[in-house]
């Protein structure tokens, strides 16, 4: 049986759920060809899309539905925040089955509409069509204060290198879900960190309108793969301390330290700070740690200090679609 | 074998295909966590997605890879010019095999190039993952004036209704296509209009410039299918003179009708124009014809008075993927 009739029937279902507190600060949000949008005055627009796919972002069978719906947007947004920018609407673009759909949708859109009020971020519009498997693609709009941005190619030699929050603790949450086949105990802390992340939107603006950053970027992909990634932006590489990884808590001390390297999915922003202003950095800013790894170096590689204390090149082996 | 190492490669790729042009005008383009934009002063952004997916909007055997690149910009820009909006950058989402697909993805660049080059649009970032089949959801940002945007909802009963080009004509080719398994004569007009069409962006500005449209939308899904969106979100009926249809040239009569009626992918434009302006219409506009088909009516219907000079009810009959 088809859980909708039509286009415009599931459209009208999925703008149903956000119309008690969508339209208001939108110019012009669904229904129309296109949506409608301005920044505050003196600000500027933030762009940012993100895939999420059923097979290889999530398990429709493992991963509650409204875990799928809560962190399509979370992550999306977590790349406005990198830029130190504050998500403002998005654009939801879902391919879904045409049955058996209808209770999973509930599910999703119940969970969007929870982070979508969470980020304080309306849903502007989008486009629905159909296929086998479920794919979503999520474009965020945000805005950032004119000259603020933080892009990942400010950092230099010498500045000190934060994480903030745990590394690992999404990819821990991952192993346990599997582990479980889908039925973890929700309350676990890396279990929640992989269904419900929180991208760190005040953080980032924070450290954007004090100047703090001079390159900043979300670990999104694992540390090892993401911080290779500021490096060659800013043509510098970065010399990390293990001992100094904030790991994910009751796991083995080396499987944690690879977790905090490598584990994917943290949505947890690294940022360097110049020397003279790393006394301002907080050792916890609104309850998240705030915890200097490493530093910037001259040249391209990045090393870490391993257990010993002799330092080795780090690979990058966080996850990669393609690899 | 993999056509690329990993995502950081393949977007170096995509990339690499747009430098020359890109990088002006967008404050920060592909890169970084998101893309930074800003309209010129005095203009709005407009936003708008859409989805292009191999099985359902193109076939990968049949449809040329520099089709599929040309066609899922142009649809989407087709949304701005919908509103009067002109389109300047993109975010290009793509989930693509990781084997077997350089030679496709390099035909697939290249007429996505090219139509950005017509378009003058920017490819601003995006998100690249991988899949088994090609799923493209392209999000393109464009600017129009402040408060003269048109929108769906602004017809009023007595408004008489304009279409531009000819519309059945992209269907027909789409029927060529299939005919010919792929080999059909690619300078045949109906086959080009399918594989290649040209979003309405300068008649949609001039329309919206001059404030001469009450309501606008584009054809994309059949006009029988636009057509009643239009009169929903104004409110408001329809009756069109089936006589009047710009029809596809080559077709017989009653077959005609029906493609101009039910067929998609045409990109036109459907406006409505208050009866003391439509003198202001031309009869075409820089070589696209301007046609009147109809007026817009008090009620609900939408009512087409056919061959016989009496009215009847025109049902909504285009292309929906869920029906």
């Amino acid at each position: 049986m088809k859980d909708f009739q039509d286009e415009d029937a599931l459209v009208g279902e999925i703008a149903g759920h956000f119309l008690p507190s969508g339209g208001r600060k939108i110019r012009l949000g669904i229904g129309d060809d296109a949506a409608l949008w301005e920044p505050k005055r003196g600000f500027v627009t933030v762009l940012t899309s993100d895939w999420f796919l059923e097979g290889s972002h999530f398990l429709r069978e493992q991963h509650p539905p409204d875990s799928v719906g809560w962190k399509c947007l979370a992550r999306a947004a977590s790349d406005i925040a990198a830029m130190g920018g504050t998500p403002r609407c998005f654009l939801l673009n879902m391919v879904l089955p045409a049955a058996g759909i209808g209770k999973w949708l509930k599910g999703f859109l119940g969970g969007l509409r929870r982070a979508a009020n969470s980020l304080d971020c309306l849903l502007a519009g989008g486009d629905t069509t159909r296929g086998k498997r479920i794919s979503i693609s999520v474009t965020v709009i945000g805005e950032i204060r004119e000259g603020r941005e933080v892009l990942r190619s400010g950092a230099r030699a010498g500045d000190a290198l934060y994480v903030s929050g745990r590394l690992g603790e999404a990819e821990r949450g991952l192993q346990l879900l599997r582990k479980t086949g889908g039925m973890a105990n929700r309350k676990n802390a890396a279990l929640r960190k992989h269904l419900y992340p929180e991208p760190r939107v005040e953080l980032g603006r924070w450290l954007a309108e004090r100047n703090l950053a001079t390159a900043m970027m979300d670990v999104s992909d694992g540390l090892s793969s993401d911080l290779g990634r500021l490096c060659a932006a800013s043509g510098v590489g970065a010399l990390i301390d293990a001992d100094r990884l904030p790991v994910p808590r009751g796991v083995q001390k080396e499987a944690a330290r690879q977790l905090a390297l490598h584990g994917g999915d943290d949505y947890e922003l690294l940022f360097a700070i110049s020397p003279r202003k790393a006394w301002q950095v907080p050792p916890s800013y609104r309850g998240i740690p705030l915890t200097q790894i490493g530093k910037i170096t001259k040249g391209q590689g990045i090393k870490i200090i391993g257990p010993g204390g002799e330092d080795e090149p780090l690979r990058a082996a966080g996850w990669d679609p393609f690899r």
